[in-house]
C-alpha cells in the first residue's frame, strides 16, 4: 500500500508540519535550528509521523454513488485535511493523535460539483469543511468534534484557473482554489500581479484569503485582501450569491463585505473579480534603528498619518531583531519601502526618512545595511520551515496578531507581553521573551504581531500542548482586554472564539447567526467556526 | 399663529426646497437661473408654498405622556420632515400635495430617549423613520404610506457634539446628528478636520452620511465615508449595538460594513469613531482641456491606476462644462488637485500631469485658466438653490449617480445618456441633453454622475411629476442594464428599489431581512426602505 496515496493533483504534503513531503532545510538553516533547539535544552525531534501510526475510524457514510469518484478516504488525505498547521494542529500530529479526521475529502472538479456536494451533506447533515491551501492556524479547517453524521473536507484545489482578465479594467476573475504562485503565474503573462504574498502564500488560496481576510504585502492602504475584491461568488446550501462587478457602490451595506470573513461558515466561495496592478518598476526602499521602541513608534505612527503611503513598513522590536537576526541585531528596526508600476519613487523615501530621522530613527548603512529588508523577507518565508522540527522536540512556538489604535499602544504593548509572559511562566515555568513585530499600520494605530518559543513543562507533547491552551487563553484574553482585535489577519476559526465573542456584540452576532441559517439551513457549512455553538 | 413654528433649534427651513427660509440667491444667481427657465420656454415660478396652503391629518396616536414634550407636531416640522430633497419631494410640495405627512417629529435630547421611542414605537406599530439633515434624494425619509399606526420622523439634531477626540491616533468621536459645519466647526480648534464635504454638506449629518454610505470629498481612496468610520453605535428595537475601536481587523465580516448603507431600516446610529485628519496644508492644482471625452477618459483611468492618488480628480463632459460654465465653456474638462497637511505635493502634480499631457490634456492657462476648480466648486455648492425655481416653473431637474469598470464605461456612458434621452423624448416631447461629470474615481473604474433639466409636459406639475417617475424607472433600468451600480453614493431609499433589486443578490438580500428581522422584530424601522415589501 502506498502510505502517501492521494487525490490531490499537487506535490505531497506533510500532515505535521509545513511545506511538500520533500522540502528540506538548508544545511545552514538545520543548524540554527538545531541551535535553537538546544538553546532550549531539549533533545533534537525523534523521526516525524508517517501515515502508517494512524489508525482511521472508517467512514461513517458514503458519499453519492454520482459524485463518488471526486472523493477520497486515503488515510494521507484524511490526515492532511484533519486540520491546518496551528501549533496545536501540528503537535497533535507529533504525538500521533491527530484531532477529529474528516470522513472524506472531497476534490470538486467544478461549481456544479460544489452545489450537488452542499445538496447532499445538507439532506444527509454531513458536515462540509471548505479547504483552500489549509494553512489556518485558527482552527478554520478541522472537522468538528461535536456530533454530525459525518464530515467532509472540501478542497478547492481543482478550481484552479484565472478564467478572464480584464486589462482595461485591471481586473481578473479568479477561481477559489487558486494557490498564490498560480494566481500570479498566470497573471504574469498580462504583464499583472494580485501582489497578495501573506507568509502563507505557497500553501494558501483566494477563496482561503476572501473567506479570512488575509492581510498581504501592503502595510498601508490595501492592508488586506478585503480591498483588492471587486466582486464574489459564493455557493451555499441555500443557493448561489453573485455579486455585481463594481468600483465602488453606496447601495446598502455591501455584499462583498458580508462574505469576507465569512469563513465557509455562509458557503464556498467559487471564483472572485479581483483587483490586480502592473507590476511595479520603480522601488526604493531604507532602514532604520531607533534606540528606543517608543521613538521607532513615534516615527512609524508619523508616517502611518503622513498621506505617503508606503508599501513597505514593518517595525520589529528589540526582541524579534535578535530572533530574526537582522540589523544590527540589538535595535528596534524599521524598514521602509516604496514601490510603483508608474513613476520613481525615490521623492517619496526622501520624505519618509525625513520624517523618520527627525523621531531619531539612523539609516543602517555599513553593519546590518540595506540588507536587513531582504534578510527579513528570507526569514519571514522560511518561519514555518523552522518551527517543526522545534514542535517536534517540545518546544512551543506560536504567535498571535492584532491592531489597536495608536492611544492604546504603549500600555498594550507592554501589557499583552507582559500577561503572556506570566501565562508561560506559570504554566511552563520558565521565563520566556515575547518579541513584536508590527507588519501593518494605519493612520489610527498599528497591527502588532507577537511570537515567542518556549520549552514546555515536563511530561512530552501532551504536557506542551496543554500548556499551549493555557497560554493561548491568556493571549486571546489580554489582546481583548487591552483594547485589540481578536485577530488583524488570522480569521476567528475556533481557537479565537472566546475572544471574537468579546469583541463583537451580541446582537450583531446573533445577526450574523440569522445569515448563516439563510445560507446554510441545515447548519451543515463548517460548523463551530466563528458563528454559533462550538 | 406662527407659521414656522417648529421645536428645532436650527434656522427654520424650506419644506419646499434647498436651504433656510431666509437664504436667497445672488442678483446674479437669480438672474442665470431666470435665463435657463426663460431657455425652458416657460414662466417663472409663483410664489412657494406656505404652511397655511396645508391641511394635515391629525396625529393618528399620541406619544406617551412621559415623552411627550420631545414630540412637535406643528405643520411647519411635518412638512419639513415629509421627506427630503428630490425632485418628487419638491415637487409635491410646489403642487401642495404633499406625500405622506409623519404624525410627529421626534427631537430625542439623547441615547436614552431614542431607545424609549423605538420602544413605544415597536410595541404601539408606529414606524420611525430616522432624520439626519432631510437631503436624501432617494425618498430615504419619507414616512411608509402603507398602513402603519402612525409614523415619527426621528431627528437626530439634538446630538450634536464633538464628544471626544483622540489626538494621538487622530479619532474622534462625534454625535450622529452633527451637521457637517458643526463637525468641522468642533473639530478645528484640535487642528483636525473630517474632511467629508458632500454636496448636502450643510445639510446632512454624520449619522446620516454612516446610515446612505455617503461619498465625500476624497475623489480617490477614501471616496466614501465608510473608510473613515473607525466603530458605530446603532439603536435598534432589539438592543444596542456599540462595535469596538479598531483601526483594522480580520474578525468575521466586519461589522461596521453592516451598518454602513443600512439607511435607518435596522436603527438608530447614535454616534460613531470617525478617522479625521490635520487640516491641510500644502496643495496643488491644475485644469486640463481635452479635445474628445475619450481622451480625456483615458487621462483619467491611467491617473486612477497611477497611485498618484489626488485628492480630486473630476472629469466634465462638454454638457457639464457648458451647463456649469467652467473651463473653456466647451470641452471635456479634467480637474486635477493634491493636497496634504505633511508635505509639498507639486512632485504628485508634475507627474500627473506628464500622464494627462501623454493623452492629449491641454492645461488651461488663460481662458477659464486655473480659476476652473474654483468656479466648479462655487456652482456645486449652489446647485441645490438654482434647482429650486426652476422646479417651481414646471422644470424637470434631476441627477443620478453611479459607478462602472473602465471596460464597459465607454458604452455605458452612450446607452445610459441615449435611453435617458429616449425616455424623456417620450414623456415629455423634448430632446433633452445628459450631462456627465465624473465624481469619484478608480482603479477599476469611474463613478459617472449625470444631470439633466427638461420642461415637463403639458399639464402642470403633476404632469411634470408623473414624467419624473417615467424619466426616473428610464434612467434605473439603464444604469444597471449596462453594468453599473443603482446608486454610488445617493442610497438606494424608495427611488432606486427597483434597480437595487436587480443588482443585489436576492439570497444575500433575504439574507439582509433576517439581519433587519433581528435588529427590527416589530418592523417599525423606516419601513419600505432599502428592504422588505414596499
Amino acid at each position: 500500500m502506498n502510505h502517501t496515496q492521494t487525490m490531490s493533483q499537487r506535490p505531497a504534503r506533510r500532515f505535521w508540519g509545513w511545506g511538500a513531503l520533500q522540502d528540506h532545510l538548508l544545511a545552514e538553516e538545520a543548524s540554527v535550528v538545531a541551535e535553537a533547539i538546544a538553546a532550549h535544552g531539549v533533545d533534537p525531534a525523534g523521526p516525524p509521523p508517517v501515515v502508517q501510526e494512524f489508525t482511521l475510524r472508517p467512514p461513517r457514510v458514503a458519499p453519492p454513488a454520482a459524485l463518488g469518484d471526486m472523493f477520497s478516504a486515503s488515510a494521507f488525505d484524511r490526515l492532511n485535511h484533519a486540520g491546518g498547521k496551528s501549533y496545536a494542529d501540528l503537535v497533535r500530529m507529533w504525538m500521533r493523535q491527530p484531532p477529529e479526521v474528516p470522513d472524506w475529502v472531497c476534490y470538486p472538479p467544478d461549481e456544479a460539483a460544489i452545489v450537488a456536494v452542499l445538496d447532499w451533506a445538507s439532506s444527509a447533515g454531513v458536515a462540509v469543511v471548505p479547504y483552500g491551501g489549509g494553512s489556518s492556524v485558527v482552527g478554520g479547517v478541522e472537522p468538528p468534534a461535536q456530533s454530525v453524521a459525518a464530515s467532509v473536507s472540501l478542497d478547492l484545489e481543482r478550481l484552479d484557473r484565472v478564467i478572464e482578465v480584464d486589462r482595461v479594467s485591471r481586473a481578473a476573475l479568479i477561481e477559489g482554489g487558486t494557490y498564490g504562485p498560480d494566481i500570479e503565474t498566470q497573471l504574469r503573462p498580462h504583464g499583472l500581479t494580485l501582489r497578495h504574498f501573506p507568509q502563507s502564500f505557497a500553501y494558501s488560496t483566494l477563496g482561503g484569503w476572501i473567506a479570512t481576510r488575509a492581510g498581504g504585502h501592503y502595510a498601508t492602504l490595501a492592508t488586506h485582501i478585503d480591498d483588492f475584491v471587486e466582486s464574489t461568488r459564493m455557493v451555499t446550501p441555500a443557493g448561489t450569491v453573485q455579486t455585481r462587478r463594481l468600483p465602488g457602490s453606496g447601495a446598502g451595506p455591501a455584499p462583498d463585505r458580508l462574505i469576507l470573513g465569512s469563513e465557509g461558515a455562509f458557503g464556498v466561495i467559487t471564483r472572485a473579480w479581483m483587483r490586480v496592478q502592473e507590476r511595479p518598476r520603480f522601488r526604493a526602499g531604507r532602514n532604520f534603528r531607533f534606540d528606543t521602541m517608543e521613538a521607532a513608534c513615534a516615527a512609524l505612527r508619523r508616517l502611518a498619518q503622513s498621506g505617503l503611503h508606503p508599501s513597505n513598513c514593518r517595525l520589529l522590536d528589540a526582541a524579534e531583531v535578535a530572533f530574526a537576526r537582522v540589523g544590527d541585531r540589538v535595535s528596534p528596526t524599521l524598514i521602509v519601502a516604496f514601490e510603483s508600476a508608474n513613476h520613481p519613487v525615490d521623492a517619496w523615501m526622501v520624505l519618509a526618512a525625513e520624517i523618520i530621522a527627525d523621531c531619531g530613527g539612523v539609516a543602517l548603512l555599513d553593519h546590518g545595511g540595506a540588507r536587513a529588508a531582504d534578510e527579513w523577507r528570507t526569514v519571514f518565508l522560511r518561519m514555518p520551515y523552522y518551527r517543526d522540527p522545534m514542535v517536534g522536540a517540545g518546544v512551543i512556538v506560536d504567535t498571535f496578531e492584532t491592531a489597536v489604535t495608536w492611544d492604546q499602544f504603549p500600555a498594550f504593548y507592554s501589557e499583552v507581553r507582559a500577561s503572556v509572559a506570566e501565562a508561560i511562566q506559570r504554566v511552563c515555568k520558565r521565563v520566556a521573551i515575547i518579541s513584536c513585530r508590527i507588519t501593518h499600520v494605519y493612520p489610527d494605530g498599528p497591527a502588532p504581531y507577537f511570537s515567542y518559543s518556549v520549552r514546555g513543562p515536563e511530561g512530552g507533547l501532551a504536557s506542551a500542548l496543554a500548556a499551549w491552551r493555557d497560554i493561548k487563553a491568556a493571549s486571546n484574553a489580554a489582546v481583548v482586554q487591552f483594547g485589540g482585535t481578536i485577530t488583524h489577519h488570522h480569521a476567528v476559526g475556533r481557537d479565537h472564539r472566546s475572544g471574537y465573542d468579546i469583541e463583537v456584540p451580541s446582537l450583531m452576532r446573533s445577526a450574523y447567526l440569522d445569515v448563516k441559517r439563510r445560507f446554510d439551513p441545515a447548519g451543515v457549512m463548517n460548523p463551530g467556526v466563528l458563528i454559533g455553538g462550538l
